[in-house]
């Protein structure tokens, strides 16, 4: 198994915990997103949507981080990242829902990029952009993650799943732009957690080959 | 089973396909997204997120539009919306994302909101902004589904799924900001052949009780 990533990207950074909590040893390629190499023709070929992460599974190419760790869970079953029960398993997908579709396409590099850039805004009203959606996305997820039943130690429950696979990337990524983040505290409980284990510690950004 | 949509809300549009591929009736409510009603109490306690659909079935409250859907796929299988191999589950679910994370989420109605308001973006660079990311993001989609062995009439193979319930509200949006989609032929031919079908036909925003 072979992953293309980059190390700064929270996309693949949710594929990387995925693998580590799988116990799968994947083959890392890296993909620099701010030399462009996205673009490369070898990784168009694999990714036309010029994003990361891609998985190669023998002769299976996959794309989009969640729709990959789906294929994980439904390949490589142990120990499982959504639950058994459907009503859980829609809690789980609609917290990393909330996160990899409502919070993070706002304000990963290529829209921050477009807006500064063809968009004319200046720096600061990108930062305040920013952290405008930071605000709005973890606010929602607090709120879904506190007061409910299913909560634990974890998103849901106490082992970790699809959600803080999601959520551990989103907090690494909103810390790094200095967000105050102390208006959600179970959210930033739940990553202390999750980073304690070791799946989680290995696939942070600074401890990757590509790291910068 | 009752859903709370908006008859314009993409994500809504995508809930109520899903219900009518599947054959289940639902009760239907309205949340005005213009008139603010997704910030009324009663509402917020359903989701938190301010953000439609909600799904209520029985005692359980499901959002996020995707989640709802692999939930209605689980709960009742036929017929189904994704394929049984975990390849093409995770083909499909890369082209749903492709559009649910990577394209509409910067082009929904909160979005082009805040552009023009706290951003102070002219409605000139607001409408270039939506035309920009529709364009990545078909044009990506697109790529995806031609040349792929696994297109047929539809996203993939011969009957509607997962991938298809997300395209064609992305197609009714685009259209009606008056977006080129010509260069997108494989991604017309798929809505064209979608839009024929009831279940798709019965969930147009036109054909809902809160149209405008």
């Amino acid at each position: 198994m072979k992953l293309f990533g980059y190390f700064r990207s929270s996309a693949a950074y949710r594929v990387r915990i995925a693998l580590n909590l799988k116990g799968i040893e994947a083959e890392h390629a890296f993909v620099h997103l701010r030399k462009g190499e996205q673009a490369a023709p070898d990784y168009d070929a694999l990714n036309p949507q010029h994003l990361v992460p891609t998985l190669v599974d023998g002769g299976t190419v996959l794309t989009q981080s969640m729709a990959i760790i789906e294929y994980l869970d439904e390949t490589r079953p142990e120990p499982p990242l959504l639950p058994s029960d459907p009503a859980g398993r829609a809690r789980v997908r609609s917290v990393a829902q909330a996160i990899a579709c409502d919070l993070h396409p706002l304000d990963n590099l290529r829209v921050l990029k477009y807006l500064t850039g063809p968009m004319g805004v200046t720096e600061e009203k990108r930062d305040e952009w920013y952290r405008h959606w930071i605000a709005v996305g973890l606010g929602a997820v607090e709120r879904m993650l506190t007061p409910a039943a299913g909560t634990g130690r974890f998103c849901h429950g106490d082992a970790p799943g699809l959600a803080d696979v999601c959520l551990v990337p989103q907090v690494f990524n909103a810390e790094r732009f200095g967000c105050d983040l102390s208006a959600y505290p179970t959210v930033m409980r739940i990553a202390a957690t999750c980073r304690e284990l070791p799946a989680f510690a290995a696939a942070a950004p600074e401890r990757q080959p590509d790291a910068e």
